[in-house]
Order: structure tokens, then sequence, then C-alpha cells
């Protein structure tokens, strides 16, 4: 029988402005059309990827990737917040309102869907502090890519990536290294 | 003298994003890459050219115009809040964080830009409530806009509109019904 | 009543393309996808919102805003010619078409639209020349803002923000200074 | 020995932003970033390639393409003037502009370059005004695509096209039909 | 210490242009800027945690996650082939190029890297044909997105759909259903 | 009458995509939306028009434009395989795939379009093989164009030009070399 209870289409296609939406960290710093959330979100997984399995003792890479995945859904529904904006907000709120976007946008997927983005959120399990990492990380090898496409005054980015705390994650320790070699 | 005190460029250049900030509410429909926001004040600003002369008592259509301009000035460092993110956040957040961007963006560039910024925003003049209509019929006539390009789906920006109360207005009612019209 | 004797949707979506429109000089230069009219309009109105100020003898400040939102108008019908097609058409051929498009497209709005463009078109008041002055420097913003995302070869846009006279408005003339020293 | 006699490198780059320069006309009528004036000589050599050789007494197909390819070249230094911005002109302004841009971004190229041109702007052979039909033909063939993607409102394009005289090349005559038929 | 071995920079790098590659089967059909690879790795990925967990029996869907993020990653090399492409290519071409690819892009992540593809490509777990049946799925939800912006003439993507053999995953047939109910 | 025997439309719209299709070379290294295959096509027959009348013996310039129009219209079947990709593919398996698509998409506009792509991949007139050394000239021009955006790590580019053997036509050489000291 063909049946999923109730609808899924509705709730897959209200994810899709995750391929369009633009980070605007970037766009405020004048790039008109940077990457997306879902290049964002990629990129962070090929980080994991990368540095997962060279972690000691041993993540469950695969967790990694999966709370990666679902890290910025409620985007769908609430746009890409810059640092700067949640800094104007009461402390607290730009959570908040994730995790009601959550709820809703990653809900409707499925249980799973948001178990994971409790996770990633709650930074309990070294996975999802991994994940975090990596996802920071991210933000500076597209910091390099912009670079090599001729974009000045990024020292901001460069700055937030210098102060990463990578020492429960040393392969990660390394990759900042490269980045700000190459910033 | 060549001289204004501090430097005028980093101010400008500051809201330069504006050009390129894309309207959120639009991209979470769909739209790829639609208006921006210089694009959504230029054209509150058409909708306030063609309104106000007609609407009586006569306002000052100048100070509407200079009122619109400066709206949405904060979003060059909180990134475009689409209502959905409004809604998630605690009441009053959004325009707490607002007038503190006003205050960092627009009082780089000179007191009135704050005073006009502060009218606005209280809405304690007719004005100012006059500048806040037409910038929700703008996103009106841009629907309709849409519209004319195929895209589907945007019964929510037409209940929007119909429910604009243009009653201290009337020519903004004469607007809206042409486009519920169209929608 | 609701009626604006005949309907202004048609000219509003008319005036539409100005959130689109890019602007030509850049293009021409290189860059494919550069700032829009209304991205140039809301930055010449920055510009104004920062040096009207500090002018003395003061300035009708919202009289300057009313005259930049409606000077590119005309592109609307027009498209954007740059300064290397003004130069190839007869003398005043340029200015003679703008005007009839600013019948036109603005005609459509309101005689206060016109009135306007009337005003910017003939330099008769100091506002309408400070609007000129403000529209030009928005141009060399605009070069620092593509020098920064690391475009070459600008020299012909310094050059000319350097042979603008700002001998009538002290402030405008720091500000070039600023672009100047930023070029 | 490797001389070229002046430089051909700036004249190839002044050319460049044909690549990217969009056909104002369909800005005009809010399509954001329609086709470039590259999308439009290439589909205009595509209907030469399909309608040329079926067209009796025999076209020198060849030459056809050639006026083709540097019809409009002028643009790159001109922008692209919609029709609505040739009817405001002078009578002959724009095509005596096109010229004079001619002389210089084609006269760099080559005397050929120059002479191709020449021949399109005087149709005074079946060849040019065989490529001219094309140019005009598939603007039509260039709506219908848009009409796929969901585009209404190009009636006026329609319009055009119906009204082009195709009785010196009955090969035309029946692509204007199919066109017709799909608008 | 901070070391990685070989450096990491240069393989990320090597994968971001996934996330600006569109996908040339849309592009084929006229639109002409549509999904990313990563757009459409992120929307199968969100398939996989909306269909996976209904699944019976179980599925390990965090393995499902990490074979979709992988499958598309030989395209940083080789771009994205069509379907058309590789019909008319000799029968395996296009999968030993991309296993090549994979080997170079993927091999210098890491050795779980090329394990997951090699997985992917085996078919061999019901993990890897459930992730493959999403990368199909996902295409139609992208279908429904692009009708709902006016986009006509897709009909060979939905007989896609239509054709896909859900018979080892209940709930994608459902999925499949209400995709074909909305084409 | 107005007939062409079958409808010609269709295969006019199917050269299209080549209007938006994205060179994937420039892509894979990190420009976003680079310059079209039209683009490329229309920079190809620009070389050719500067150089084609430079060259003794003299070539039949037509011939060469009407062989470069031709020869990425296989595109609009394949998309754009980059470099990469063909030497990941068996040896002759891109050129085969390029000769069906030709049959389809050329073979619908008329038996001379596909004499032309015959010619053009026979390199068998000097014609052909100056069309092709300009179609690889332009890829050196298109480089100038970026170094001027700002965009670095071209080098791979820079060495294919530098490689490429001018001996048969000396015009070529004098550009190549220009190409060269520009980068």
């Amino acid at each position: 029988m063909e049946t999923l209870g109730k609808p899924l289409l509705p709730a897959l296609l209200a994810l899709q402005p995750l391929e369009t939406l633009r980070r605007t960290g970037w766009v405020l710093r004048g790039i008109a059309d940077p990457e997306t959330i879902a290049g964002h979100v990629l990129g962070t997984c090929h980080a994991i990827l990368a540095l997962g399995p060279r972690v000691d003792p041993p993540l469950d890479v695969e967790r990694c990737l999966a709370l990666a995945l679902v890290h910025d859904a409620p985007e769908a529904k609430l746009g890409d917040l810059p640092k700067s904006a949640a800094e104007l907000l009461p402390p607290g709120a730009k959570a908040d309102a994730e995790e009601k976007a959550a709820l809703e946008v990653l809900g409707a997927l499925s249980p799973l869907a948001l178990e994971l983005f409790a996770e990633y959120r709650g930074r309990s399990s070294r996975e999802a502090r991994f994940a975090r990492l990596c996802d920071r990380l991210q933000m500076g090898v597209r910091m390099i890519g912009y670079r090599r496409l001729g974009v000045a005054g990024l020292e901001e980015f460069a700055a937030t990536v210098a102060a990463l705390d990578c020492s429960e994650f040393a392969p990660a320790a390394a990759l900042r290294a490269e980045i700000l070699a190459g910033a």
C-alpha cells in the first residue's frame, strides 16, 4: 500500500529554499551572490569526511554527517541570520527561534531529523561538537575560495577561524593552520 | 577645507549590501533571485509618488519618501528577517534589533537619517503611517510582477495585501483593489 | 470610495524593471552583473543623507532625496545609456529622450513626480545640483566597492570622480577625497 | 615574426561585454536576467543555418552568418538600446551612433569586420536583408522559450513577429507561422 | 601536533565547484540558472530523512545519508553529464570516468569517502539502493518546484519519476505518487 | 506557400540552452557564473575577424566563421564536458558523442550545418584548423578578462595558451604573445 500517513511532498518543498538562500554574512561583506545554505552544508560535510576519520579516539563519522546535514534546516523558515544579527537579539533568542523552526521544518520529515537537530544543538556528544567545528572551518575554506577570486577585506572571517578552539580534535587544528596560512 | 570630521566612506560602503541583499520572503517561496532591498525601497517610493499627492488632507510627500528611504537600512547589519522569523522571536525582539542596527548604520550617516528612522518606526505621524502602508502595497505590486512571470502559490502574499487597513488613506485602498483584482 | 481616476498599477509595474536593470557602464568594463538602477538610486540617497545635513547654508535635504529618487526613472523606458553612448548621439538627444520618457513613466504617477524630474534636470536649484553631485559621488563609492572585490581597470571611473566640481558643496569635496584616497 | 602591427588584445577585450550584456527589451518586460547579446547573435545564426539553405534562389549563407555576427557589435560601446529608446531619439540618431561605435569596435578588428557591418546596415544585398529578418525571427523563438518558462504579457513581441515582411524569403514565412502558432 | 600528513585544504577547495555547478538536465530544458549539485545533494538527503525512517525492515539511515553525500562528488572533476550525454557515450564510460574522478576527489579526503562512493556505485546494499532511489525522487520534487514557478514542458522528468521501481521501499512509492499527482 | 517540410521551431528551441550553459572549465576553477557557450562562440568569431584577414596566404574568413559557429552545438545535448572529463573517458569517446549529438541538433537545422561541423571536426582544411586555433585563443582572452576581475589561480589556462602551436598562422602567434604578456 502506498501511504505515508500525511503527505511528505509539502515538507520537502518547504526545504527547497535552502538550495538558493544565500549566506548573509558574505552578502554583508559585498559578495553579491555568495554560496547558498546547501553549498555551506555540503562543504561542511566534506570537511567532516576529510577530518573525521583522522580523529582519535574514533568518531561516529556518519553520525557527524547526519548532524551537519540538518544543522541549518531552520533557515528554510527563518532565513540566514548573520552573526551581527544574533548579537543584536536578546541572548538565546536566535537559538530559540531555530528550535521552533526546526520543530516545524524537520519535524515534518521524521522524528530522526528532529533528534539529530537536538543533538547538534545540545553539543552533548563529541560528534555534535565536531560537526559544529567543521561548520566553522568550512567558513574558512570558503573564505580562501573568495580570496582566490580577488575578494579583499575578509580579515574578520580569518579572525573567527583563528579563534576556533580545536583542542578536542587535533586534525581540525591542522586544517585551521592551513586556512590561516592561505588567508 | 575638505573635512567631514570622521570618514563617511566606510558608512556608505556598509550600506551597499542593500543593493544586493535579496528579500527573504520571496526566496522562501521558491523564487531563487528575487528583488533586492534596494528594489523594494525604490518600489515603495514609487507607490508614495503615485498615491501621496492624491491623499486628502495633503501629506508632506517628500517626508514620506525620506522615511521610506531609510526604513530597511538596518538590514545592512541584520539581513532580511522574513515575517516567519519575526514570529518566532520574542515579541519586540526584531524591532529592538533593528533600532540598534539603525543606530549604527544610519547614525554613521547623520542625525537626520536616525531621526527619520525613529519617526518611521514610531508611526506617530501620518507620513510614517502612509510610508508603512506603501511598503506593504509594494509587496502586492511585486507579487503581481511575479505572477506575470508565471509564479504560482503566492496566495499568502495576496492575503496580506487584502488584510491591509487602508481606511486612513483612501487612494491606498484603490491601489489595493487593483492589486487584488490582478492577483 | 476607492478610485484613483485611472489605474496606477500599470504605472507601478512599468517602473519595476529599474529593480533589475544593470548599470551599463560597469557591464562595459567587464562586471557581468553589476549594481542595478535601484541600487544606484538608493546609494545616491545614502550619500545625500550623509552629506546633505553638513552643507552650509542648509539644504532642503528631503527635497534632494526626492529629486534623486526620480532622476533615473526614464531608464524604465530607455534602458541605461552609458556615457559612451551619450557621446555618440546628437548633442541633447539623450536628454530629450529622457524628458519624453519621464513624461510617460513619471507622468503616470503624479504631477509631483514630473515636477521633481524637471527640477533635477534643470539644475536650477541648489538641491538639484547637490543631488546630481551625489549621483556622481555614488559612482565613486561603488567603484571602491568593486575594487575590494578585486576588480582592476577602473581608472576611468576614478578620473571622473577626480574631475567633479565640488566647490559649491564643501562636504562633497571631503567625500571625493576619501574616495580618491581609496581608489 | 610575431607582429600584428597594433595590439589586438584590447580590441577583443572591448567586445567581451557582449557576452554578458542583457537584451534590454526583455528586462523592460520584467525578465530579470534575460538572454545576452551573445545569446541573441548565436540564436540568429542558428535561424540562418536552418532557413538559409532553403531559400531559393540560393543565398550565400556564410555571408549571412558573417553579417549576423557583427550586427550588434556596436552595443559593446552603446549598451542595448531597446526599440522604445530608439523611438524617443531623433530619427536616425541610433543608427548614426551605431555606425560611429562600429567604426571603433569593429574597425579595431579588421576592415572586413567593418565592411560586413556596413553591408548589414545598408540592406543592399539579399544576404543583409535575410540576416536582418533572421535577427527579428530569433526574437520570436526566444519569446516562445520564455513562454515555456511561464512568462506572460509578451503579446507585443508576438505582434512584432506577426508584422514581419517575409515575402522575399518564403522559408522565413514558414518559421514565422510556427512561432505565431506557439505564441 | 598539528599535522594531517598531506594538506587537506586543496582537496576541500577542489570540491567547492559543487556549490555552484548547475544541474545540466534543467539547463537543457531552458532553465537558465537551475539548482546546483549541492542543492541536489541536500534535497536528496532531505528525502532520505523523510522516507528512510519509514522503511521496513529498518535501514541504516545515517549510512544512506553518507552515501548520498558523496554520490555526485566526481562532478567536481567531470562537470554534470546529463542523461542525454551518458546515452551517447560507450556503455559504462560515464561510470568508469566517475570512478576515476572519485578516486581523485574523494580519495584526497579519506578512505571512508571512497568506500562510501564504491558502495553507492555498487548498489550492493539496501542502503545504496535506497539512496539512489531518493536521488531520483529528488528530481521529481525539484520538478514540482519548477512547475510552481511556471515552467512547462517537463513531462520527460515526470515520465522518469513514473518509471521508478519503488517495489523494494514502500514509502518511496507513496512519495512518487504524491509527485505524480502534483505534476 | 509557407512550409519547411518538417517544423524548425523545435530544432531552434533545442539549441537555446547554448545561450545559458556555462563553460564548465571556469566553474571548476571557482568562477560561479562564467561565460556561456554563446559567449565563447561569439568571442571565437571575434578572434577570427581580427586575425583571419591578416593570415597569408588568404583564408576564406567567412568559412572560418561558419565553422566556429557550429563547433560547440553538440553541447546543447551533452552539456559542456571539460578537458578533465575528456581525459577520463575512453580515447575518442567525447568526439564520438559529439558527432552523434551534432547529427541530431545540427542535422535538424540543415545539411550545411552538419557539413560545417564535419569539416571543423576533421581539421582537413586550413579554415578548420584556424577556427580551432581561435577557439583556443579565445580561452586566453577570456582568462585575461577574469584576471582583470581579480581572479587568481588561472595558470593552467595560461599554460594551455603557451603550448598552442601557432606555426601555421603567424598572426595567431602574435595574439598568443599578447595574451601571455598580460597573463
